[in-house]
């Protein structure tokens, strides 16, 4: 008997250590294995005091692509999406989109006839749906958009298409004083209206890419109308400009998963101390896509692999690296 | 015996509670009266849970132009005093200035026709002065120059020119959960290197006017470089499209002290719900300096100072709200 209540009592303590071990995992969304550990690894030696990598809180500052970083970005990115449906919805208020490309195809449900145009096609279809507002009347209709919107494979709201192990990371980077922001070339304004409630990011920590605002006072009120000319562009090199301007120090860590992230990743390595630079490889035709060097959404290419072998920088295996990649699999 | 050691108990007593009240004051250096009421009042029903007027703290945004609102801005602005010693020690290497205006009348110390060229010999200066070199680069001539140059009136570092009251108001609204950013016309990149230990805040809540930056890899370095042209003018109207592209958010009480913050005050009026705008007025003349309507440098309009009534902004007298102006004054 008492031998029997000893062996139970030892058992209690092993599951109950377990059980610690467990919930003590910031992480449990990730493999374990290299990745992972880099991971720990990087945040244990910036922020152990006394460590000869010890940074500062202040200095902790994190950056994060969005499409393909955070969420999903295929069939096309989300964005697009929107700016599609947008069209449709303003189709009656615009007879003249009937012969009038990118808008006819569109219309006509050819989106790959619209986007034959190329930049200059969407450049139309994005200032046709993106500007001519206010501010606080574009936040409304991308909220509207997102509350009744679905992705087309998975039919899950596009804010339920969030990485699992990417929101994980967000919290635990925050957990240990970083500051977390998105570098997105995606809309700025599209953003914000939802980052705070899905990702924990404010909308003072989002850079994107932007049209032109003007102040005016309209029906007495003072209010931003977003006019149809770009003001910037936060992709490839505008991503360390984007950066320099909004938050006016270097990243100790970033995260992308294209050549569109190449050049954030090379300024947050040009600076001084320890650093965690990685790309999440979309390798899971499976659960989400396969996708990389031949790829026109979230382009891959084997020279920014070839780069991320040359300066150490951590490509991340969705495959092997993820246990999960999105809340809703479970 | 027993009555005066009551007495001295007693009067023990007093004195800590005084002593507790003193130190509770989270704003000694304001004069009691309607001004610092307003703002404690203001702060008190946010922040109280349950009151109609209460914000939560991620929407606790709080805007301070800089020059003349959070530090002197006279006999000039501190920037163009930075700009002129600057060109000075440019000038061997510019042998081209001593016959080309703007630069040959300030060699010549004479700066009053150097700057009759109006805007245009300004931005001849700030581009001479301000461009060419990295921003890693610049943020060091910033720091080297607040090191040894001293405001010629005072006699002290530029950075101890800042008003005591602000850095408590600055302070005490930190205290209560509020997010404090600089909105000012200045250089966004020359203010960064010296607002984080002046003011509390750091780079990534600085707004301010720019210069375009390119990035580049230099000697094998990914730096970015400040480029001769103009990105953004952080005043009047640009100041709302400035809180809109790095906040997002409407401030909740924003403070000014001239016409170039109107319409940030205005902006963050235009928000529903509790809000405290104020204006700082330059009317000490024995401790500071007192100018208004027709000064060039911080024009306080006739204009503003009726839209300031009309609108219920709290207009803060120098002479009678501040008890002290600058710490040094002790």
């Amino acid at each position: 008997m008492k031998s029997i209540r000893g062996t139970l009592s030892l058992l209690a303590i092993v599951v109950a250590s377990l059980t610690l071990a467990h919930a003590q995992d910031p992480l449990p969304a990730w493999n374990e294995g290299a990745t992972k550990k880099a991971i720990t690894d990087f945040v244990t030696k910036v922020t152990t005091p006394g460590s000869p990598d010890f940074v500062p809180v202040p200095e902790r500052i994190a950056t994060f692509d969005n499409d393909g970083t955070l969420w999903c970005e295929q069939p096309m990115y989300f964005q697009l999406i929107f700016a599609l449906d947008r069209v449709g919805k303003l189709a009656p208020q615009h007879p003249e989109w009937k012969t009038k490309e990118p808008f006819a195809s569109l219309l006509k449900g050819d989106v790959k006839a619209a986007l034959a145009g190329g930049e200059h096609a969407i450049a139309e279809i994005v200032m046709a749906t993106h500007a001519g507002m206010t501010t606080a009347e574009f936040e409304q209709i991308v909220k509207d958009w997102l509350a009744t919107a679905k992705h087309p494979i998975y039919k899950k709201p596009f804010t339920e298409c969030v990485y699992q192990p990417m929101l994980e990371l967000l919290a635990y980077l925050r957990a240990n004083g970083f500051k977390t922001f998105i570098v997105s070339g995606g809309g700025i304004e599209f953003m914000r209206p939802w980052t705070e409630s899905v990702y924990g990011i404010p909308p003072e920590q989002v850079v994107g890419s932007s049209i032109k605002t003007k102040f005016e006072i309209r029906d007495g009120q003072p209010v931003l109308v977003r006019l149809p000319e770009v003001n910037f562009i936060d992709d490839k090199t505008g991503k360390p400009v984007g950066i320099n301007s909004h938050i006016g120090r270097r990243p100790i860590t970033a995260f992308g998963n294209s050549d569109g992230d190449r050049q954030m990743l090379e300024y947050a390595q040009g600076g001084t101390g320890a650093r965690l630079l990685m790309l999440v490889h979309h390798d899971d035709k499976l659960r989400e896509f396969e996708y990389g060097a031949k790829s026109h959404i979230g382009t891959f290419s084997d020279a920014l692999m070839t780069e991320a072998r040359n300066k150490h920088w951590t490509v991340i295996s969705m495959k092997n690296d993820w246990k999960t990649i999105f809340a809703f699999e479970k």
